[in-house]
């Protein structure tokens, strides 16, 4: 059994040789760029921990979680025009490094590589893989698409964030699971299992992430708190506060809904308050426990020993306590 | 043997299977309509013919044939963005009808289709098939970044002029051929002659384009006659001209680039004059000689009966022809 950071040298070698391959082709620069941003690799290391539940060997699997990780940053570069955003990792976005074709097409580039990339799996598992891959890619998508109708709409609801976060964040993470799965000979109910795992605790994931920004320790989280309050970001907690308060409440979300900068610090004193009246930390953390227990319990069902599965409880556990 | 227009109606109704499946999912909806505006489908009917070649059955060719024209098509979403194109086939662009971010998104998930249709080739060719797919679709995304450079440089020469055509519009013909290739069980020689085949067709077929806009009939062409010229295009006939141009020639160039429309009809004049003082009619046709000349040497060299190559032979031939 091999370590997290562990895996995560393995990817960041091959990531080094992916990019020394890619050289000085123009339109493969900003690839490079982006995917040498600091970042955890969760993906890739997700499917070599998956993989390495069933083989001891793991060497078959680089390539394809190297995938993920090239596909997971195109979809970064893409989102980050869609979204128009200045930074990515502490960075400058490369549609504003570069501009906004070479973003388009770049990504493009990168797409296809990620394929060139899966398609090192071995062939005998290659239709299966790639059939993941295809599926998990589009929901992706089709999240991200989600996200952005969101942004114009004044009703969406709690369940269809759910089912939004679940496309755009969870999938790719219980589809590395599963393609790691696959490639070291998992039976198909593990493959199922480990999709599971991945898929709820991609859900925890995010959702956390909605918690840290209410609640976190400021001095640990790193950024501003209440930063998802003052845009006006349709989380867990701003939908379900919609969908508990009563008209006064809801008057005083309506009030601060675009107010100006000047604003920030009582709107978010004002809009916490309500979080704190309905109980929404607690609502929160049970519906984060909720999922994080169902990941555990399609855990329990993977037929390996217990042994084998600590690297990935563990992991489990940690997202699960990080504070920032 | 089976006609082109066999092949284009076998192509469009699964192009209508494949918008019926997409349904109303919403990022699809931009894919489902950039795909039905009326085409000749050509690189799935070469695909097709490439198959038929070696085999009567080409139902296996189908849907990789299919994928070959989703994925032109998401070039040109992609494309029409960063061209800033109010118009594709006579329709709305994507990016006009809905919206960039719209453009971009569903484009992204039109390649992961592309992907998915490829990857229902037969399980013994797919990692040929995926290689040669995803090698074209990278040299497409390479040749579209030359063109856009091109337009921002003063110093772009005919070779590389050649080259940018050869990888945004001639490898995807190409890539077409040879997969047709691969999956009905052509010899590796027959996959590199029919590629070889399609490079040099394609090239042939973009210089026509060239010609077609300078010395085409303008009552067949459709469309005003030196549109090129007007919009400082860097064709080969503009780019041989610097070339080969004296010191007073090269000054009229100068003098009409980027000259406002009022002068649109006597810069036509100016530079068509030029072209003839250059005989670059004679030159051009020469050059397509040559490419026309080396594709059909390449389908020479293929190992099956000259009976079987006629329909391939008079597609190539009526391409030469076409005045539009």
């Amino acid at each position: 059994m091999h370590s997290i950071g562990y895996f995560q040298s393995i990817i960041q070698k091959k990531i080094d040789g992916f990019c020394r391959v890619n050289g000085t082709e123009e339109i493969l620069q900003p690839v490079n760029y982006i995917i040498q941003l600091p970042a955890k690799r969760m993906r890739p290391v997700l499917a070599l921990m998956s993989a390495n539940l069933f083989a001891d060997e793991v060497e078959e699997i680089i390539y394809p979680a190297l995938a993920l990780e090239v596909f997971h940053n195109f979809t970064l570069m893409h989102d980050d025009i869609m979204d128009n955003a200045p930074l990515r990792r502490g960075n400058v976005t490369v549609h504003e490094k570069w501009n906004t074709n070479t973003a388009i097409l770049s990504g493009d580039a990168m797409m296809i590589q990620a394929y060139q990339l899966m398609c090192k799996a071995p062939a005998e598992n290659l239709k299966d893989v790639l059939s993941v891959f295809s599926t998990t890619a589009l929901e992706v998508c089709i999240g991200q698409e989600r996200d952005m109708q969101f942004e114009k709409r004044n009703d969406v609801t709690v369940q269809e964030y759910m089912e939004m976060i679940r496309l755009k964040t969870s999938v790719l993470v219980a589809g590395a699971m599963k393609i790691g799965a696959i490639i070291s000979g998992a039976s198909e109910k593990d493959q199922q299992m480990l999709y599971s795992f991945g898929e709820n605790m991609g859900i925890a994931f995010q959702l956390w992430d909605d918690y840290l920004d209410a609640f976190g320790d400021q001095s640990k989280v790193g950024k501003q708190k209440g930063g998802d309050i003052i845009a006006d970001k349709k989380t867990f907690l701003l939908l379900k506060a919609i969908a508990l308060s009563n008209d006064a409440e809801k008057e005083i979300i309506e009030k601060y809904k675009g107010a100006s900068p000047a604003h920030n610090a009582e709107k978010v004193v004002a809009i916490m308050r309500i979080f704190e009246n309905l109980n929404l930390k607690e609502l929160l953390q049970n519906e984060m426990k909720f999922y994080y227990d169902a990941a555990l319990a399609s855990m329990q069902q993977v037929a390996v020993a217990d042994e084998r599965k600590k690297p990935l409880l563990h992991f489990a556990e940690s997202i699960m306590q990080r504070d920032r």
